[in-house]
């Protein structure tokens, strides 16, 4: 039973992500702070809906493991604005090094490997489906925000070109979304809600 | 570019279960309610890590999946709890069904027949891939009440036999799952967080 126990040990350390929030407003539920844990699902799903655009074929069932899991660092290391300074986000990424061992370090050796691999190889975003899975994390805020009246966008002073660089992995990897977002860009600078800069 | 739009109104749909409460609480947060959205992560989560467990193979990505989308319908149905009498169940069910058609509905057809099945099949609780999900769907509450002193078991004096019942799918799925409840509830009846009747 020792491995039960990690693994039991894991999940329920894994209810901490739903006291981590971000800066994303859940407009349906009062528009209070989304947390990382129903970010998480939102965006495992999305990307089983949308697999079907991507140019070249995704592994979906991995796309989907590494979604469920990007965010767990989180527990230990906290959520960063994803438009912070380059400082801010260099310093974010080796607390979540660390927490990454910390984390997945509690389950049994091999789940451990599947898993900091798996997480390492989204952060890292070489391979097809990291880059994809990396894509659908970057919409879905967009998404959130084009209903909010410009949302996280408009608190934070955030730049058309910051949320273009964000976004353009889709360009090569789904040109359809690419397109889509590219409109819903253009729509939020008429709007005032991204500087059009 | 017209399926795109349906999916994508789904996917903005999606937001309103982070507004549906659960009985669970989240003890990392306050101790205030859980709701449908992260519970779903963290179950379909769960099942990834745990389904090494099943005596019989599942097919994990199947499982996943049904366990993302089987509480989308509480988005128009609202949540029931599990221990609530057999009319109020049944009339849920019928507000379950018509759900479904709406919430999935908003997909372009193709997904719309695989996302109902697919929460049907898990309703239905036939095939061994929905039972796994169905049994992991009962396992999560029980981990949550045993770290929360009996949580909901105590605030609603839920019986022994009612949980036994509720986890007893695992009894032939995943034999050391089963094992590891029957310790548990036996120790929550010893603490009086379950009644022993
Ligand atoms: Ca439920």
């Amino acid at each position: 039973m020792q491995e039960l126990n990690q693994q039991l040990d894991f999940i329920i350390e894994l209810d901490r992500l739903k006291g981590v929030y971000r800066q994303a407003l859940v407009k349906s539920d009062k528009n209070r702070f989304e947390n990382s844990a129903e970010h998480s699902w939102h965006i495992t799903l999305t990307a089983h809906i949308l697999h079907e655009y991507a140019a070249e074929k995704v592994n979906i069932s991995r796309v989907m493991c590494m979604l469920l899991i990007h965010d767990i660092v989180e527990i230990d290391a906290g959520d960063m604005f994803a438009f912070s300074d380059q400082k801010a986000l260099a310093y974010q990424q080796d607390k979540e090094i660390v927490a990454a061992e910390r984390l997945f370090g509690l389950l049994p050796e091999k789940q451990f490997q599947t898993f900091n691999q798996l997480w390492l190889e989204f952060e890292e975003a070489q391979t097809v489906d990291a880059r994809f899975a990396k894509a659908i994390d970057s919409i879905l805020p967009l998404l959130q925000n084009m209903r909010n009246e410009g949302g996280s966008w408009v608190r934070h002073k955030v730049n058309k070109s910051q949320v273009m660089k964000r976004n353009r992995f889709l360009e090569g990897l789904a040109p359809d979304l690419w397109l889509y977002v590219c409109q819903q860009i253009d729509y939020a600078v008429e709007q005032g809600w991204l500087v059009d800069a």
